[in-house]
């Protein structure tokens, strides 16, 4: 079996790749060919910790697997590591043996910011000028770099509760020849697209606070109890999301679902609309809103395109199992 | 991290090391220090196979992981290759980093045997002389020759559908220097332990086949549906479990519980009894039965031992990751 470091990652994965691979697992789904396994996410009473696996089958793809590992909060400060740990494991849907073993840090790094940033590729106006952040911790930096890609962009702008942290998305916006301007929250009526990538347990982003025609990338909640924007907002859009039951439950649906503001049935797969059976937008005023909450198959598809090139450049190193 | 590849096992791991491991764990879980993950299984729609998840975590022996793969029934037949195929991974409980990918097929074989002959060591009388097996296929072979180091056993007697298969247990018999007779089922009278190792879906050992006295270790059923005893037999047996969970839904007592002969506390964890929380077989006609389904702390157990195994003895292949 082969196995690809953690280490190997940042020289081997492009966005390009991880848009690619979350496009095509998104449209698998969608189509029926591709299905993500029940979670498994339990708080062992050690440490802290939250761990987990996800897994899922992409018969389209061939890819079977699962992502293990979790949350350790005190790995920072006591050990130096990084707090979100993870790996893939890939097994060969022929025979089910091990094939690959793949330091998954990074990878769900980019395969959450390919997520908005496929959502932005399908939903938002192609005319879409001003892209906003609500959050601008660690993972909005690959979310505004993602996003970025998928329109002529002409500004960014950014909030966020801390608002030293805005030099992260500054930063970005530089990198890529734009102007960042930090704004208030009704500062977001500007915006053409806005992605949201906090940890709030309350919304931050209120209805008033975004134009008619705005795309919306919901991005940091994947928990009960989390949530980043007002349920009217999700009353006032067109809802799409990764996976409709985790979004009906642990994703930014659940409050205007709680709250009836909006049934199962007004939520629609983003692959729907990379496959054609979904217009998606019909029109500029519409407000498009994607609900992503983050499924295995995302991880697995990064994995094996990382395996892929991995092999190709002959820096994975294989080991007998 | 370390890997033990699927070939070294063999020469690694021990009986004993094996029967350590598990009866440890048992006790751990009857002590509330581990617990079982929820276990994913699923019918990936691929190669008729069955692909899933078994985790837990043992806080005594801080011992974190899972236990994937499952059942692709046309590999020998298509490729060569045992239809089994298991692998399992155990991670660091204090920063969740994968430590170890272990060959878990072996392994499976001997955590299974393992936990009957911890029953047999724990609920067996003392004098136990004759050895009753049903069923006689590759499981078997590994189930009876752990059991003969449990007890003086002076007999060896078998039952099984094909009795082609009996060759089996008399080569394992001849091992341990022991008498074989292959039996009809009424013949298991005489023994006074009697392991059934079979994939039926009907009870085969019914309840005047077993003397007053008798250990039964039902080893077969692990899913729904699936059944090796007269469900009579439990209700007229104490009841013990590796876990009790699954014993009511997975394992045998399904279908004494659901035809009302039994209720869910009616059933001990064997873990209580290596305890010494619970006293265990209370006379010498008491019939007790353990109904071992398999969990995947077992799994997770044994690994952790060959990979101590395996990183003494300087076998164990080192890799980043």
């Amino acid at each position: 079996m082969l196995i690809v470091p953690e280490r190997e990652i940042a020289e081997l994965m492009t966005r390009e790749a991880a848009f690619d691979a979350v496009e095509k697992v998104f449209a698998a789904m969608a189509a029926g060919d591709a299905y993500n396994f029940p979670v498994v996410r339990e708080a062992i009473g050690h440490e802290d910790a939250l761990y987990g696996f996800k897994g899922g089958f992409d018969r389209a793809g061939l890819t079977l697997g699962l992502k293990a590992g979790g949350y350790w909060p005190n790995n920072l400060e006591k050990r130096g590591l990084i707090n979100h740990q993870s790996t893939v494991f890939l097994f060969d849907p022929d025979t089910g043996k091990a094939i690959a073993m793949v330091g998954g840090n990074l990878l769900t790094a980019l395969r959450t910011a390919a997520a908005s940033s496929v959502s932005i590729r399908h939903l938002a106006r192609k005319d879409a000028k001003v892209i906003g952040m609500v959050g601008a911790g660690h993972q909005a930096k690959f979310q505004l770099r993602a996003a970025l890609e998928q329109r002529d962009f002409e500004k960014v702008i950014g909030w966020n509760r801390h608002p030293e942290m805005l030099k992260n998305l500054e930063d970005i916006a530089a990198e890529a020849g734009l102007p960042f301007e930090a704004v208030e929250l009704d500062g977001m009526r500007q915006a053409d697209v806005i992605v949201t990538i906090t940890s709030s347990f309350a919304p931050i982003l209120m209805k008033d606070h975004v134009s008619p025609g705005t795309h919306i990338a919901c991005m940091g909640t994947d928990t009960k109890g989390k949530q980043e924007v007002d349920a009217q907002l999700l009353a006032g859009a067109r809802v799409f999301t990764d996976e409709i039951a985790q979004s009906v439950t642990i994703g930014e649906s659940q409050h205007a679902i709680a709250a009836g503001l909006i049934a199962e049935t007004d939520i629609a797969q983003l692959g729907a609309v990379i496959n054609g059976t979904d217009p998606g937008r019909s029109s500029d005023d519409q407000i498009t809103l994607f609900d992503g909450t983050g499924v295995g198959l995302q991880d697995l598809a990064v994995a094996a395109a990382v395996v892929e090139l991995a092999a190709e450049k002959g820096v994975a190193t294989e080991v007998e199992l």
